[in-house]
């Protein structure tokens, strides 16, 4: 399969090209609005063509499928492109920046018959999968109570565009938090939301401090530090958020969905299952999982998916998912 | 000071009693409906007289100041009474069962002009006060953001009429949650909430299992096993809740509060400070923190009250809890 | 129920009786052949009569129920005696010195149609009795491996007769390790050995040394103070046995059953299970398992065997047991 | 020195031929029936000759010593012609797949007069030769009971030819068990045996899951994954085995060697010594214990012994390991 | 024997008294100034005669020894006319407060041919025993390095009278460190000092702040809470000391000794002993180490002592303990 | 920066030359006396010139700094004579081998106007300058007591001259403690020495034994392996000293200090503090401390002084420094 990327930073070259030439997959053409960027991701991957935008490339390239890792403004015009280029769209996270995008871009895939993935690579870890499948089973029940926490002490990034309202469309949330937010919406069955509150705010990061990530700039510093919102679903079930770039929590950062069902509770991560059986409470703790890397499986799940009919439920997922921001940021 | 008791369960006994009389105070009554418990109590702490109702209690005593342990439903009526009589009040938590009985007790304490306090004995342990100075002192800064957690995997009270929604007005909210939902709001100074949204459940309770606090009935079960919410306040500050009397949670039970401020976080129980200084990251903990009995501090806090200026505070901040815990529970 | 006791010694006093008196039996008489002994013991309790032997109690008595709680090697005469008198009877461990004399008291048992239990309280955890249901449930599917461990670095008791070989018929194997020995087969459903090799020695019981249970004598130290044996079964298991009195081992003493099945494995105490589910490999623990003791469970377990049609698995079960002990003593 | 390589495999090119280039022998040549294989081998560190025969290498080549690093099966013939040829041996464990094997083997070292080693790795571990430093200074006194465990939870080797009884001669015990029954015989100096039982068997090897050591073939599964045994030794002393390819075990694998002597006893791995002395009881653990490379003490050791008389003390033991082996399977 | 106890205070009711009667010995009278207090402390152990001088017991009882536990400055004057009147003596630590006063002390003790023993229960742990016992045989070889720390956070005490210069002649050095320094020495064999050196101060007590051993009164706090100091030995080996009674330390308080010899090192408390043997380095812990009360075995010490020819060793020890500490003070 | 190296040992490569270059700085010339390891140097680093002696090096090169990493008692010649050409010199530590050299070297910086430092780079520890800059704002108060140990078991450097009084000045002390012993001076704002007293002895370097720094030859050690002291300040303040290089301590070695002040406490490493403050005892802990590698610190802090007005405070120091060491060594 012919792949081209459409951007070229982080993400970019440290997990979707490298994960696709292992995959096999065969990388032909980069793009980036900046010349020399593209030209030296180019260079390291040894891929054959860059381009300036993506309109030459799709153009001139015959691709079965594009990565898209830009800025998260960007996402929308540059996945609808590519989709009605007839190539098979893996987006990276957050889909877009807001509800609205996301229907087009989930319209456009339906128009052009071409599965459109998100690239949410904390889905793809093995604790998660195990937990999905023990969920499917039925260990858990009936999935009443969420609770997904995305907290950093000092970790607002130091590098790239993360900071910027404008190119990222927001932070604590839609940036950092969406990971967890998605994880356990996706462990839930991503139910139908009914109400929504949310607490949208900058506290610490518009002065200097400790920067565990870098040292990024107070004073253009146009994003959340503070994103909280509860969430409650046409089944009955609730959702607790809580995220932060940068907060006075400690001792460690926290990334952790907990769930509670009417058969028993799962927590992430690590992976612990809380059941009742044989009259007695059990905790249970998987051992000796397999460690894989999660963006390895993104891309072959991909890539697995571009053979098969299309696929567009991550697309209406990422609407659903964009509903519940659009609310929290009152956007909607 | 001459004191009189008014219900004889659990707390009453356990801690208003003995500590009364610890504290050189003159425990003269005991009021019970259930004459042979009202006895049982008179006999085991020596006390002269036992009645059966309030009314005879306040007419035959020269008392100076009550102790209410009844049933939360009750609490109201009985608290109004013993103030007209002239008496300051102790009511256990929580205060009421709705916002407009909170205010009528308000009232009624206004015009005794008496003071009336509620036993939420949290508020008085040795970390709680330690974190309560350091909060005034401006150690965190502006509290913005709260966390009150009461999680219990299998804690249905066996004991007790705990489960009955008609004599207690609920159960994971408003008897057992309420502690750590009280004590954020103490702590964040009693912020007026501006928008509320919860989630109340019967899950668990209403069909049979494993029970760590005795063996419930589940088929009279009519309390919600499960409470979560948000609350948003005037000052822009939020407060997630989450409480459950029996979950699938593990692998300890969680009475939690966090707090995060523009200066320092912190967390009960134990209490942890997160703070940055010099240009570092600093976790703090008190070492050998004195151990107190905090229902000792707190009789002796109330009977301190009793000496000085009738106080409303606590009437007044029984007002905004129930406000809250009204639109949780949907009612108001 | 009227109850008996023979023999007033350690467990009489510190088990049997107060246990009987606990579940609202009726302990009417004690035996003891010296006679200030039994005094004692019926003056603790505040039993009635006191015999000096086993046909003057069971003449003079009209008992539903004895315990026999006096050395091993008196077991197989007394509780013949008891069972010939029409009593239900609870002996403590081991049942007998041989499989011989276990033999004569399943028939006595037999003939007398009454139930005979034996004082293995280990099998009346809870843990042991989640592990057993959980067994019948096949969550551990054929047991096929077997490992039991009665292992003390210097246990050998300083009171009592435990290190004479005529009155208790063995140590390490026979009066402790028989704990354990008869757990593991408890749990595997007491499969028939066809095969057996043991070893017993003494090493460090005759001459002096730390007695971390009181002071031995190592001068009429006769009994074994290490055995170990493998057994085979007639199903295809097997079962690797270790026992010490005292033994140069830490740093701490071991009780311990391991149990391997096709399906899971488990390890007491405390309980851990292994399993494989969902393409995954588990560790399971109980979380707040209810405490019990198990010689109240014992009690109430025989008493109410009593109401019920005799029980002749037990009996049963001992000659096996001795059958494997007689062949690691190499006496069969 | 001249070396040659009888084999390829994994342990040939992780282990041998690295540690004699590392002690500046000359390895001069390489076999391996596959050609394609010994000329890999040869090219990666620059050996100059490969050959396909064991006959081939011996007749061309002038060698002083020889390593085998085949498959079990094969040991016996290729150690006896090597000797024949005038070569010092160092053959991989296990010496071979019986005691009769062993014995040639010996009879063969003996006739030839050369030194014959087995690759027993753990024994040149500094723990077990600080061990058996302190056995042999009579630390531990009379050591008269072992156990040597060797138990992996989901351990089937997933390449190489570990699963084929005819090619291996075994699994659990003659493959993997023989490595901690081997250290056990070798620190008790091994002692003769005067009875053995065994139980093997194949549990859960010939069906799928989940495999921590590869992926293996269920269906071609030919060896044991089960081997259990109990050793009497003509000193008196007692041996227990457990060992395992696959089982439900956990929460970690085992490799353990536990040895109780009249004055100490002591635990492997890691080193644990428990003792008596000063009226107290001590546990001993080093300190800050030298690593060292195993295989590189072993080539270091069979170059040293190639200077010397020549050694047959290894091929002794090998006959008496093997003998018990035999029993075990139960083939003698 | 007949004994007479000089002070009542908390030593006396808690260990002394308690312990000559549980070892069987005749406490015939007690002295107290105030008279009350003597009765009361009669009165606790059912003692016949209370007297309010040292000199009105010794007239008219007919005593075989006596315990002083009067504050350190009474010391030297009551044991001298103890002694004079044919008592063997039992004195609190520390012996005096002066070297002068230990010369004395020794002095009469030769005089009157009395057992003269200090109250250092530290030296009675079965710990300390232990590592004498090792010390003695030489396990440690020449100790020629010794640390003495008795640091406490807040542990000025809040009752009696340890804040008094004038009574008890110090705090932090010769009230509590003292104890840590003898043991060193007493570990150590106690060598001769020949050069020493202190620091005394006083920073922390003399203002008002938390209390971990009760309330302290900051305005008369007299002795030093600081002391700290080295010192040379004529064999050659050193010792440094630093003790505490409050002071910003943490996180728990500190009483220890470590010990470096040329064959090994130990440290209390707990016991650790650090070696060098088989070419490996061993650190070494006593298991299941016999608890003893040091109270009851230093009464019983004394008590043997009494039966035996009188005892200066401690007397002479004292003496060099006093010349130390009177370096360290400045005072000599 | 033309930058100068003076020895090519260990530290010239492991940290000077490479941080230099890392800093952007030109490392044009190294010297060593052994011509090939001069050479090996340059060649590894790609310096262009080599030469032989300082004088050689000093006339040829037109150096703005150097680096003297040579033995101890080569610096003070070597340092004055590149101080004299006119460079800024950073001078390994310790500074010298006596107070006496120290003065001539600070002398030789203020006559030649130059920039002296010393490579104490324990100093350059993100957490020791986090600590710096608490006791610079007063956290601690008056420091009154220090205590600085660096103690290893087995740890007599097996390279270099470390063993070689003559070159080195002294072992566990001057090469070793040394560090330890700067640093508390340095966090103290080195105060000047009015009494100290030493201990200074070689126990176990003199006879063969375990080595884990390498392997030393017992018959030419002869630097002292223990080094102990008290020191004794104007400011009232106290230091305790213990350093070894080798000595029966553990389980771990030791490099630490410890401070007390009037207002909180510290230790190193790692960094903790104890204070009191409200009411309360706190531990404080820096929760992710940033990494930093303290010599690239310390040669950037060089070269940014080489840009300033010359320094001479190190340089004093460095008199105050051996000041103490010339009388722990008794050689003052």
């Amino acid at each position: 399969m012919n792949i081209g990327i459409i951007g070229t930073g982080g993400i970019a070259t440290s997990a979707h090209i490298p994960q696709y030439i292992a995959a096999g997959a065969n990388v032909v053409a980069v793009m980036n609005r900046t010349r020399e960027r593209g030209e030296a991701a180019a260079r390291q991957f040894g891929i054959e063509r860059v381009y300036g935008t993506v309109e030459a490339m799709l153009e001139n390239e015959t691709l079965d499928a594009v990565s898209v890792c830009t800025p998260n403004a960007l996402h929308k015009e540059q996945v609808i492109a590519a989709l009605a280029a007839g190539c098979h769209v893996l987006c990276e996270k957050p889909p877009a920046i807001s509800a609205r995008e996301a229907m087009e871009m989930l319209e456009a895939a339906k128009a052009a018959n071409r599965t459109l993935h998100y690239g949410f690579h904390y889905r793809h870890r093995s604790d998660t999968q195990l937990l999905k499948r023990m969920i499917e089973a039925g260990e858990l029940g009936h999935l009443y109570a969420a609770t997904a926490l995305a907290l950093r002490r000092r970790g607002i990034p130091g590098w790239g565009v993360f900071t910027d309202k404008e190119l990222q469309g927001g932070g604590a949330l839609l940036d950092h938090g969406v990971h967890m937010l998605d994880l356990a919406l996706y462990l839930m069955g991503y139910p139908k939301p009914v109400d929504v509150i949310g607490h949208i705010g900058q506290y610490l990061g518009t002065r200097p401090g400790v920067g565990l990530m870098g040292t990024w700039d107070p004073d253009t510093f146009s994003v959340e530090d503070t994103a909280r919102a509860m969430v409650k679903f046409e089944n009955g079930a609730s959702l607790l958020f809580d995220g932060s770039f940068m907060a006075n929590v400690g001792p460690r950062d926290t990334m952790r969905v907990e769930l509670r069902g009417t058969e028993g509770g799962a927590t992430l991560f690590p992976l612990h299952v809380h059941t009742e059986a044989y009259g007695a409470l059990f905790d249970q703790t998987p051992a000796h999982l397999e460690h894989v890397d999660p963006y390895a499986v993104q891309i072959q799940t991909f890539l697995d998916a571009c053979q098969r009919e299309p696929e567009f439920e991550q697309g209406e997922q990422a609407v659903i998912l964009h509903t519940i921001t659009d609310r929290i940021y009152g956007e909607a």
